[in-house]
């Protein structure tokens, strides 16, 4: 081990990733594929489903024990569910040498910075990522080493973060091809419940509307507009119950075009109607140039 | 002309296709790419706009006159807005020679069909159609002559259809690739307003929805969410007005669904949330295997 692995420009020399589905597995696939640490190691509760990553040269290692793997990594990044990830940082840090730096890839951020913004172990560090790529598969078979590539990554330090470990985790998710943007924790779970878990619902509830006897005429735009609901019922339970508030308020103005729609509907107003998909449609659009 | 292009079997020698858009000059492609006829005239308001698929054979001629059009023809289409499809084909119908066979590829079938249900020239007859195919993009320059290989194409024959009028249209989709299914006008308005229309509500609310400093953080869920909110708004705010009864009560039953993820939500009620989630999935994962 580097002595070296804790200053600002290095890189690390062993990473550990906790929960090696889809995003833990492609964010081995990324760190082999680009050389950014020498050693990989995966830590899941059943080894055989880490096979095929190890057969592929992403994980060295695969091992049930999160504090062996935690005592060995310059940086421990969980993958875990939203609801299992604070709990799992206390036990990792508890064995972790100074200087280790703590991650994850949770979709809600406030929660858990919230409760791990203190009482770490002197010199381990915990600081929040999101990267903002996913799908609504599961499982390392799906992981892709160009997942993150071009994708935004959240990064959520809170006031007690040094600036070093703040640079070492912008510095990682760069060298993955992410681009890396700063939020408060609550300031990303506003954004997020807006821009995923809002969605979520939304998606959902529409492929929950869609009655059995008219699936043979649900074509590609009903299908891209429900896909995200095949996500993980049990993942999303826990994203959408962390992020409750957010949800809700963005659920609250959602409603209130929705009201506007149905208004334009029920008076047969062409008018507003055209304004209210203009202005859908000038919004998405725009996302095609960002 | 041939005059058996009125018999049941018959390919029909000449096709004319109003408006020449994304869907019609697919079609157009799809009718010379396997032959289906000899000849296809495009009618178009702005003729130069069709030249990029006469210069790649998909239209023998262009016009702008759609009674001359129609008088060649054995077979019109027309692919035109949805609140312009029953007064072109009435004046299309007028000039057209017995044993043509007029359609259309309209979102919307109740109020076109009902319009066009008595009235025509004797010998001239209209069956409605709804090629389950599109994007959100619009013209013929994103034609594609297998854009309805595979997909669902609803013809809605309405009680004066005649059996051969009828296995003329069904054989005519069916060597376009498609695969035909009959509803009356009023169930398919009932069944593309859940799978259709609402979602373009849906899809457009949410665009909406998002704030401009959340843009960067809208991932491909966002972006696939609301993929056909980017859809014509002059289109669209046809479509919905000329089913507006169903999609209000397609949007009932949606929101009656929003109300038990709000209630969960606010009760942090991960059960039902999850059972709500669960139900949504397996909605969504069945139009994966049928």
């Amino acid at each position: 081990m580097s002595e070296q692995s804790g200053t600002a420009s290095s890189r690390p020399e062993t990473v550990a990733i906790i929960g090696v589905g889809l995003i833990g597995g492609s964010i081995a696939a990324a760190v082999k594929t680009r050389s950014i640490a020498r050693t990989v190691i995966g830590v899941g509760r059943t080894p055989a489903r880490l096979e095929p990553a190890v057969s592929r040269g992403w994980l060295d290692r695969v091992t049930t024990d999160v504090s062996a793997a935690a005592r060995e990594a310059d940086l421990v990044i969980f993958c875990t569910p939203v609801n299992r990830i604070a709990a799992g940082v206390r036990e990792a840090a508890a064995l972790c040498r100074p200087g280790t730096l703590i991650t994850d890839a949770g979709s809600v951020k406030g929660s858990i910075c919230e409760e791990l913004s203190d009482g770490l172990p002197h010199g381990v560090e915990f600081i929040g990522s999101h990267p903002l790529a996913g799908s609504e598969k599961q499982g390392c078979e799906f992981a892709d080493s160009n997942l993150l590539e071009g994708r935004v990554c959240v990064i959520t330090p809170m006031e007690s973060s040094t600036g070093p470990a703040r640079d070492r985790l912008k510095q990682f998710w760069t060298r993955l091809g992410a681009t890396v943007r700063e939020l408060s924790p609550a300031a990303h779970d506003r954004a997020l419940a807006e821009t995923s878990h809002l969605p979520h619902v939304i998606a959902a509830t529409l492929a929950a509307t869609l009655s059995i006897e008219n699936r043979p005429f649900a074509a590609t735009g009903f299908r891209d507009t429900t896909r995200i609901a095949s996500g993980d019922p049990d993942l999303w339970t826990a994203i959408l119950l962390a992020n409750a508030d957010e949800v809700l308020r963005s659920l609250q103005k959602n409603e209130q075009i929705t009201e506007r729609f149905r208004t334009a509907l029920e008076s047969s107003d062409a008018e507003s109607l055209k304004t209210l998909l203009n202005a859908a449609k000038s919004n998405r659009d725009a996302l095609n140039t960002s």
